[in-house]
Formats: C-alpha cells, sequence, structure tokens
C-alpha cells in the first residue's frame, strides 16, 4: 500500500466518503487509489473554485466533510475565494493539496509556492505530511479539526513521495470531541433575559435549524426578547414550519438603527455583529450600541441546539406552536422585477427544496414570502466572495441527491464559476438554476451611490455593467450540457418551476428588469 | 483629491495608463477615480484570474506593467494562479488590493483575511498604505519594483480610508535602475566558450527577442558550443527572421539525456534548469549532468540583450546571416491531429503576430514547423498554472491592437478562465481562438502513464475525461458575444485562419482527434 491508498482510507474510515477534485501530476497516486480504495466518490469539477464551493455546500447538507483535491499552490489557489466562504460558514471542509516530492521542492521548479502562507488564510490547521505514515495521521487530524467543534476548512499539504512510498500502517481512528453546553453561560444569560428581556435579543448563527429555532422562540415567548439572525446565516430554515426571525440589515446604518435600543445579546453559534463594509462616514464597526452587553452561549462551528434548549429549560420556556401561515399564491401576470421574481419563486419553491441563495440585489423580493413558502433550507453567500452559489448547488445535491436543489443565483456571480453546470449535467444533479440577469453588478451601482459618485462618469458606469454584450446563459448552458428555458413574465417563471421534467439540471433564465 | 485620485495620478506619471479591473465595494474610490484622472484606460474582466492573466500578457508585450484592481483578499486570490505565471515570467504587474478602512479592519468584517499571507508568494513586494500620501509612495515603489531590473509582480494594499481621504501630494517621481553589465562573468564566459566550446551551451532565458537570439547565434558559431532555450520562456521570437535555438525538453528524463555532454552553461536570463515534476524513479530535480559549471551573465527578469551583446563582443563573433528556410507549407487535406494541425497553423500564422501558447499536448506539432512560419512572437505557460492563455491574449492584444493575436488553445486549461472571452467581444479585440478540442486532459493520461498506472481504473479515466459531457465551445462563444466556427479538417482550419473577418474576436474549435 503507498501513503495515498493509506491517506484515502484513513478518510474512508472516518466517514468521509466524497472528494471533489481537479489533480494534476503531483496528485496521479491519489488518483490512483481512488480506484484501490473502495467507498470514496469522486467528483471531477473543470475549475478549483467549483470544488471547493461544493465542498462547502455538501458540508452545510451533509454535516460532515468532503475532501477536496487540488494540483500545487496555483491549483489550489483557484478555490480559496469559495474556501474563505466556507471558512465563514465553519463548514467542515478537508483540502487534500499535492505537492513536489520533498526532494524536488528545494528546486523551486515552476508550479513550486508557498503553499502554507497561501492556505493558512482560510484553514485552521495546516499540516505538511513527511511520509506516508505521517500522511495518515494528518488526514485523520485534519478531519477531526474539520468537524470540531467548532468546526471549519482544514489542509494538508501531501509531497509527492509521501503519496508514493510504502507503508504497512492501518489507519489511525478518529476521536470525535464531545459538544458540550457552558451552564453558567445559559444561567447568565437565562437571568438577564429574564429581568430584561424586551430590551434584550438572541442572535442565533451558524446553521439555523428547526430545533435551534424551535428553541429561540419558546425563549422569546417566555421573556419578551427579540430573536435575530446573522444577516448571511450558513444554513436556514424557512417556510411554513419554521418559526421567523428577523434578520439583521446588510447595510450597517440600518442594522445600528434596528438594533439601537438592546441593553444585553446574548449569542448562539454567532459573533458580536459588524458591518459587512465600512462607509466614510463612520468609525464605528459594531452594529451593536454602545454599552450593549453580550453573553456568549456558543460560539460560531458550534452547534446552537443544545444550549438553546438548555436556555429553554432554564427559562421554563414552553414550546411554541407555529403561527399558521397561507400558503405563498402566485402573483399575477406581469413582467419579471425583483419583487415578483421572489412572489413566484416563493409560491412555487417544493416542499424541503435547498435553496442555494446568490441571488445578491435579485434576492430581496423571495426573502418577503419566504415565511410563506413550503419548507425548504436555504444556504447563503457566508464571506462575500461572489461564486459561491453553483458550486454550493453542486455539494448540495450530492449530499442530498433525493432532494430538490434550487440555484437562485445573480448574473454577475454566477460568471464566476460558471464551470458548475458541467459538473451538474455530468453526474446529473437534481438542480434548477433560476439565473437572474439583470446585466449589471447592481449592488455596485448602490454602493457607487452611497460613495458619493452620484453621477458616475463613464468608467465607473462601464465597470458595473455587464450588458455590453449580453451573456447569453442559454447558450452557456447548453454548451455545457444543461437544458434550459428562458423567461421575463411571472406566468412564463411559474410554468418553469413548476413543469415536470427529466432528471439532472435545468436553468432558468430570468430576464429580471 | 483623495488617495484613490493620488495613486492614479502617480501610476499615469510613471507611465502606466491601462487598469484591468474587477472591482468591488471596497475600491469604489478607485473606481471613481478613474473617471477624474485622465488618461488611464480601464478594462473590466468578469473573474479575477482574468485580469491578472491579461495584465501578465501586457506586460510581456508592452514591456511595462499595467495595474490589476481587485477586492479584498477573495478578489485577489481568484488572480493568484496567473500572478503565479507572471511571476515566473518576471512579468512586470501592479496589483492594487483594495481593503477594509484601517478602522474597520481589527472587526474582522466577513469578507476580511489576510491579504499579506496571500499576495506574498505571487509577490516581489507587499505593501500596505496607510495614508493617501503613503499610497502614492508605494504605488510609485510599486512600478520601480515592478520594472526592476529585475522585472516582477508588485502589489499594494489600500485601504478604503487611504484611498477616500484627501491630500494635496503631488505624484511622487519615478526613478528607474540602469541595466548594467557584468563584466567579469562575461569574460568568464567567453574563456569557457572559447576553450570549450563543444561542450558548453548558452542558455537563454525571459523574453528571447530578435536581438538576444541574433547575439547568441553569434556566439554559437564564433564558439560551436549549443544555445539552449528555457522549455517555456514567456516570449519568444520564432519564424523565418529568428535564429532557431534548441528547447530544452519537457520530460527531464528526456532532457537529461540531452543535456548530458554538457560541462558548462553560460544562463542569460535564466536559471539553472530543474525538472518541471519530480519522479518516482528520480532522486536528483538539476537537468545538467553533475560537474557542469554554471556561469550568470543575468538572471530572470533581467534583459539578456546587452550581456549577450556584450559575451558577442568578447569572443569577436561576427553576426550571422539567416539560414534561409522555405515558407511553411498548408499539409493535405485530411483530419486534424496534433501534427496536422500545428502545420497548418505555422502556414497560416499571420506576419508579425503574437501567438500565445497554452495548447499543451496539441502545441506540440507547431514547434515542429515554427522555423518556417512567417515571423512570429510566442508566449507561453511559464508557471504551469492553467488558464494562462486566454487572459494573455486578452492583455496581449490591449497592448498591441494593431497586431493580429491567436490564443492557441487547449479545452481543459480554456475552461478555467474563458470569461476571457467576454472581454474580447466588449474591447472588441482582434483575437483568434483555436480552441483544441480534444475532450480530455490528454497530458494527465500520459502521467497516469508515467507514474506506473498502466491500466488506470474507472475514477482515474473519469477524472481526466472532459467528453461527459462534451463541451460546446461554439455555444460558449456565442454565450459570450463570440463569432465562431467548428473546423476537424485541415482544410477547414487553413480555410478558417485565412477569412477575411470583420475586427473583433473569433473562436475556431478545432476537433484534434
Amino acid at each position: 500500500m503507498n501513503g495515498a491508498t493509506h491517506a484515502l482510507e484513513t478518510a474512508v474510515a472516518a466517514g468521509v466518503d466524497v472528494c471533489f477534485a481537479n489533480p494534476g501530476t503531483t496528485e496521479m497516486d491519489l488518483v490512483g487509489a481512488l480506484d484501490t480504495v473502495s467507498g470514496m466518490r469522486s467528483v471531477l469539477c473543470l475549475f478549483e473554485g467549483v470544488l471547493t464551493g461544493a465542498a462547502d455546500g455538501y458540508a452545510r447538507i451533509a454535516g460532515k466533510p468532503a475532501l477536496t483535491l487540488t494540483h500545487l499552490g496555483p491549483g489550489f489557489a483557484n478555490g480559496i475565494a469559495n474556501l474563505h466562504n466556507a471558512r465563514r460558514a465553519c463548514s467542515p471542509v478537508v483540502n487534500l493539496i499535492g505537492d513536489h516530492a520533498g526532494w524536488h521542492l528545494p528546486a523551486d521548479a515552476p508550479l513550486a509556492s508557498d503553499i502554507e502562507s497561501l492556505a493558512s488564510p482560510v484553514s485552521r490547521l495546516v499540516r505538511r505530511s513527511a511520509t506516508p505514515e505521517a500522511l495518515g495521521i494528518d488526514v485523520r487530524d485534519a478531519i477531526a479539526a474539520a468537524l470540531g467543534p467548532p468546526s471549519g476548512v482544514t489542509t494538508v499539504i501531501i509531497p509527492q513521495d509521501a503519496a508514493w512510498n510504502a507503508t504497512s500502517a492501518s489507519p489511525p481512528a478518529l476521536a470525535r470531541t464531545t459538544p458540550s453546553v457552558d451552564g453558567a453561560a445559559v444561567d447568565r444569560s437565562a437571568a438577564r433575559l429574564r429581568a430584561d428581556g424586551a430590551q434584550c435579543a438572541l442572535l442565533v448563527g451558524g446553521n439555523l435549524t428547526r430545533r435551534a429555532l424551535d428553541a429561540a422562540a419558546a425563549v422569546r415567548q417566555a421573556t419578551g426578547c427579540r430573536v435575530l439572525s446573522e444577516t448571511f446565516a450558513p444554513k436556514v430554515e424557512l417556510g411554513r414550519a419554521a418559526h421567523v426571525v428577523d434578520t439583521i440589515p446588510y447595510f450597517p446604518e440600518q442594522a445600528a438603527a434596528d438594533l439601537a435600543p438592546l441593553k444585553f445579546v446574548s449569542l448562539a453559534g454567532s459573533r458580536t455583529p459588524v458591518g459587512f463594509f465600512g462607509y466614510r462616514d463612520m468609525t464605528r464597526s459594531e452594529l451593536l450600541p454602545e454599552g450593549c452587553e453580550t453573553e456568549t452561549l456558543c460560539g460560531p462551528g458550534e452547534s446552537a441546539e443544545l444550549p438553546l434548549e438548555a436556555l429553554a429549560e432554564a427559562l421554563d420556556a414552553s414550546p411554541v406552536a407555529l403561527e399558521s401561515r397561507e400558503p405563498a399564491l402566485f402573483p399575477p401576470e406581469g413582467p419579471l422585477d425583483v419583487m415578483t421574481l421572489g412572489a413566484v419563486l416563493a409560491a412555487g419553491i417544493p416542499e424541503n427544496a435547498i435553496l442555494v441563495n446568490e441571488a445578491a440585489t435579485s434576492g430581496f423580493g423571495l426573502m418577503l414570502h419566504a415565511a410563506a413558502a413550503a419548507p425548504f433550507e436555504m444556504l447563503n453567500l457566508t464571506g462575500g466572495a461572489i461564486g459561491q452559489g453553483l458550486p454550493n448547488a453542486v455539494g448540495a445535491s450530492i449530499a442530498a441527491p433525493d432532494r430538490p436543489v434550487i440555484a437562485f443565483q445573480a448574473d454577475g456571480s454566477a460568471m464566476y464559476t460558471q464551470q458548475a453546470l458541467w459538473t451538474m449535467a455530468r453526474e446529473q444533479l437534481n438542480v434548477t438554476v433560476v439565473l437572474c440577469a439583470n446585466h449589471a453588478y447592481r449592488i455596485l451601482q448602490v454602493e457607487l451611490g452611497r460613495s458619493g459618485i452620484a453621477e458616475p462618469g463613464r468608467n465607473a458606469m462601464s465597470l458595473t455593467d455587464l450588458s455590453n454584450p449580453r451573456i447569453d446563459w442559454r447558450a452557456l448552458a447548453t454548451a455545457m450540457g444543461v437544458p434550459s428555458v428562458r423567461v421575463s413574465t411571472t406566468t412564463e417563471l411559474q410554468k418553469a418551476l413548476g413543469a415536470t421534467r427529466e432528471p439532472g439540471p435545468y436553468l432558468i433564465e430570468a430576464t429580471v428588469g
């Protein structure tokens, strides 16, 4: 057995059985091992940003890591942006990066670079394995550290000789960390919420599961506090079966105004909220008012379910029945804009769907109607690095092949990683891409105004405009083997969403006015 | 005036007047400055890997840097792979990276990351500008360091407050370093070559200009030494007006065999050659035989023209007439394979063209016929990070709008950065893309065999196969506004290359058997 086989056997023994890959020469032994080790599924992506985003989407749905396999520093670097998003989502992801053999590294061959420097900004743990035996240990440790808690992204750099040299080692066993609840923090939070509920909030982050939301709603009813969610929580349960919570507004001045009355915030799976960007007329990053106190029940990358249930119990809070909601209705016939698009989508989303939301400015309408939709889970763009959506949808669908996946996608962001369409076609994933084509970086046109550039000049307008030439998304889907349709009215979109189709991906290019 | 305006005025004053950009919110002041500072052309690319590769291609043709403008760590990270190629090419490139305002950085907002750690592996100089005045100095220093010699990639990180705060500073002046010749090294090389010519070589790297090749040919004739070029020199003059030199073979065992007789090598603009990859049956990176001595006339990123002319003069070497060559002829009608494709291209390449070569395994045939082609310059994939070709072609065409540019491009590599097609259409660049569609990572199928995986299993085959589904390159070109044709025979390709067309880009999908 060589080190490559040992590494993959270690992963399989630890329950990790999917590898999103774009290998090169330095990974040939690992590629070979994919055929000798049983139980590992490999998925080819034609660009590394696709495969890291797929591993993130997979992790958010499967609750465990996939492997990524990339080619030295430059191949890995192509995946960094979506690993940045995975890091902000605290998604468990384990990167395997091939490198030159140890004896060849000092030669500084053309593909050599400082992989540690590239990997560190997105990784909780970076290891370089000198031998096949160390490689097994490092893969095991990387999986353990990725699972946490707190969960996150980890990286193992595999010199080629560690992969091709022989070993007789057995896969080292994985020890899991058991999550624990900080009882003292729960008690302090309970006391504050009981005393001062109306001026308090619970801020829930991470995976906003139905269980976590149920507990939060019970605390809200028992104390009168608000329940807030992070602006871009990695995963949120939405629709008629989930309690509704208030999402912190995106723009900092709106968030600060909304949060101004608060005296105390209990943090469950989230950090103290800060502005997404700074602006010229601001000097403060924090969104909570000065003097507002916080208590951390659990941090990012830790499940908020147990701490929130402990908090509800400490408050003797009873379960809260869901308020009854009318189902979302299809809006009347008319052109698609941000509002009507969201309304049609809310009415048409299938039960138990996964909706990957990278619709940017085109996504506002959906959120107004989401509570009335059929139960679904939404994955958000966590780190602001655009190009997350289509890759996330690939990974989510591989994690849950029987659930419908909707990639609700802005056009500007989609261009970053549209190679994901090819993997959707190759793997025949049940992903419906709703591609919102406004042919602009619309958010930047908003931000130009916010920067005081009231009348943008020719260059400023040009750098935010995607209409020359217009991207033909149907042709792009055709190029990568994905059937498609173009819609520009509510009825056309409704029909496209509802049509019975062959299994596999489908792209709906929605012209948004 | 704000810092952003000051930065761009400094660049324009230093002769830098093109900015390849994909900005976001943190770069809004720089975007605004593009309209207030005259003389700076901005070019929008829909993915950062396109814009860094464009800056590299621009630098290789223009001989001076362009700016790149990217959005914090993740936006920049998308451009790292092509900056790795630019670094290996010693191309002058100046990266401007927007970051959060200084006061907002400690908040670790969602898009924050360790930009220095990401930028260092590809940058000769990394600066972070705290004030508008420092920003001017840093941009000036970054341009100076990019120009060298030695030339290379440099990076300035611009916190938003350094861009939006006011300044009355004037653009700081640029001081250029004058290249000098190491006379002692020239004399020692001359002595060795004179004494032992037949067992010696000149190894020329960097930009293999006609002037450098003329001087090298004179040295060759005077001493009987070989003239070698790097396997992947950034820019090479080829065709009937250039002296022919021997390119070091790609596979290390072939290179080592070829170089085995050498006792002395004089290095002009190149490093001591090493294997591109290590292999299991090797333990040595160097391609020169043990005991072979070297003398450096000038290193990578330094022009070899003056040192080679000094060497020729020291040897009293006379200019050498070009050997007469028959023009390349179109091969007879037949299907396209690696050999016939190269022959047709060599016969059809227009005079003074720039050919960007990322054809990988499909490129071998062209090199057999290149010496008989019309004079042209070839840009090579220098750092092995695929996805360089189409972006390089964008930049080369912006640097030389009147010269025909041919992007000779493998399909697997093209998928990495095909968003470049959109910029070609938007800017109406005279680029002809010859897209070699073999629907495989063919080089990896070769490498599987070299790794001892004689009969690859299902996964290994699948990870090197792009035929399921086949990418429809014509549809992809249509999606981004580029007209196209599909060819599968020599005559069809000849006709497509020779057709009179409207200005602007054109894609020829060549089905290669």
